[in-house]
């Protein structure tokens, strides 16, 4: 075995999200880990419907292969959601993704060679670690505030010309919950056109604003076309689908869609026009509604009971949608450690050190709210922060 | 940009197949190109039941996100449908892939690193080449017979000790439709334990045996533990579901598990689990049957209509089953120059160079005769006989 070989290997971790994941099936474990959506909020019977009219009217069309771009009429379903989010763009400026996790990989393929730099925000995704890390990237974290990424620290590092793009999530980041602030995003688009460098937009969560007001995407302000957007039906309809899109025009279009070919030539046919039959028959905005109301409310369940019970020292931020919170200890605290009582006291968070790239953050935890209960959220929140001030207390 | 990167970008040609896909969208074209089973035989009605059922009864979970493994049940039936392969094998030893596409691709993530060597038959599929291309990988065409891949040639290069595996297609190979012969997977299986090589058995056609008897996968000799099998519900069942599988154990399955993790994080889970429940409830066996009746009748009248119409020095293979056959003309024939006129007389078909990574095979052609009816395979040969009478006489 060769050394690139052992050291792609070697970066290849299971992701602790997956592995938690399994652990999470146990029915006793109150999980805050994971990033699963509320499953009793799925549209189920309307989903139900629109396949039982695909199944009726488009025979074998809908087990055929397809075209890897994705099926027309849903493309022009996106663009047309594209619009509403302030991006001006075409259905053929969209592709089909199999789950957003797979435009990841596909952007690795198409953009990163071996120790290339990507700039990213401290802390970033996780799973866009491991994604880049399969095409051995280089991370460059970017200093971060409530606000999100600093342009000014993305300008000094784009100008040493060597960072292949800048990965960015807008909207109640995940691990963080913040929000790029609109000013931010204007200055990004700015430092893209300027510096050439390209900005990779992730955007899954930004439909599940339950305060404040939607906030136009770095890409409504990209008039170079540096900044490709990705988004996904993972997080407003259901994850099961694995259907996801990107956002790009010209040849960096084109290049994805080979990527995308001999990744997996395309994503299921079937659900792709389960999918765009639900879009036209129901109003999936009524739907995206109801699901941040009970976000909301799950959200304020677990701020104010992590006030109620967690000890001195510990602070955690306040998004305005999304799925996490991202609770920071005193310097001196291990998550890994409170994860093992955690779990042996029936409580599962993802321990903060998984979303820094090069190390670092072992005092977070970051807290998802969006898949359990209240009543559950409470009792969970209790349990952990009991062992929180046990923990940091030592 | 730099060297690597523009090398990648311009190793990522669009297949052919792709394109042509498109093109054969029209339905004045005939299509012999693309590899398409015949919609017209998928078990609609079964399928439509199972769907309902899985809609009925498993509600939300079949909408919610999954393990990268895939489902249980299904990794259950397939480990059963492996012994019958004569493959012993457990469910944990299954991973589900989105398509056997990408089976390859993680193949490519997991094995391949810049330059690695890849030994390959001579000609290969063409999706291969390109999945593996996108990591940059250094090809090394096996000489291959009407029996298939050499073994002494296989077992020659293997001694260098260069190549990081050998990709082989047994049964009625893509694009040949050849069969490797017995003694010859015996051989391999040899050759991979004797010197340490990997062989990657990608098997997609291999139910869809119409004359003869089955063979036992090279895997069914393996007791070294070197060889990863692939295959797929993509001709057994359905395309659209995009959902194949890898057979593999130990530490190289827990890293094609992880690079699936980073690819798409799972397969839909609403199209794992439909197929699961009409696999449960429906005798593929007989479906598989009736396909090969089909399939094999159709090669019968292609066979026939290119001993009618076929000039003198044109010859072409006799698969005892899958979907193609390989015309070979004159040494000077130029294949793409058939196919400029061919396109213009309505008929596609996709030429021989397409399928060899290092050049070459311009006087050959891909016809795939399962996704046409017996008299437009008639129609459509006699045209491009017509042709090849026209361009080889040139």
């Amino acid at each position: 075995m060769d050394t690139a070989f052992a050291q792609r290997m070697n970066a290849m971790k299971p992701s602790s999200i997956r592995e938690m994941l399994k652990m999470t099936e146990r029915p006793d474990v109150i999980s805050f880990a994971g990033g699963l959506p509320a499953p009793e909020l799925f549209p189920v019977e309307n989903i139900r419907a629109a396949a039982e009219r695909v199944l009726g009217e488009c025979g074998a069309r809908a087990f055929q292969y397809g075209v890897s771009e994705g099926i027309a009429p849903l493309r022009e379903q996106i663009a047309a959601e594209m619009s509403c989010r302030r991006v001006a763009c075409a259905a053929d400026d969209i592709l089909i993704t199999t789950g957003s996790q797979q435009a990841l990989d596909l952007l690795g393929k198409v953009f990163i060679d071996a120790c290339d730099v990507i700039l990213t925000e401290t802390p970033t995704y996780m799973a866009a670690i491991q994604a880049f890390q399969c095409f051995q990237a280089d991370f460059r974290p970017v200093a971060t505030d409530e606000l999100g990424v600093i342009p000014e620290a993305v300008d000094e590092l784009a100008a040493e010309g060597r960072a292949r793009f800048l990965y960015v999530i807008p909207n109640f980041q995940n691990p963080t919950g913040r929000t790029l602030s609109l000013e931010r995003r204007r200055q990004l688009a700015e430092i893209a056109a300027h510096r050439n460098l390209l900005i990779v937009e992730d955007d899954p969560y930004g439909r599940l604003r339950y305060r404040g007001e939607h906030l136009p995407p770095i890409k409504s302000f990209d008039e170079s076309g540096r900044v490709i957007y990705l988004s996904t039906f993972s997080k407003t309809v259901a994850p099961g689908f694995r259907t996801g899109w990107i956002v790009a025009s010209g040849p960096m279009r084109d290049k994805l869609v080979i990527a995308k070919q001999a990744a997996d030539l395309h994503t299921s046919s079937f659900d792709q026009l389960v999918l765009d039959r639900y879009l036209r028959d129901f109003d999936n905005r009524q739907h995206v509604e109801r699901v941040c109301a009970a976000y909301g409310e799950r959200y304020a369940v677990m701020d104010e009971a992590l006030r109620r019970h967690m000890p001195e020292g510990f602070s955690w931020t306040r998004p305005e949608g999304g799925m996490f919170l991202w609770v920071s200890g005193p310097p001196t605290m291990n998550a890994m450690a409170v994860l093992a009582e955690a779990l042996a006291a029936g409580v599962a968070f993802v321990p903060g050190a998984d979303f820094f790239p090069r190390g670092g953050g072992e005092n977070h935890m970051r807290l998802n709210f969006s898949n359990a209960g209240s009543e559950v959220i409470r009792d969970g929140i209790a349990r952990l922060a009991a062992i929180c001030a046990r923990v940091a207390g030592n």
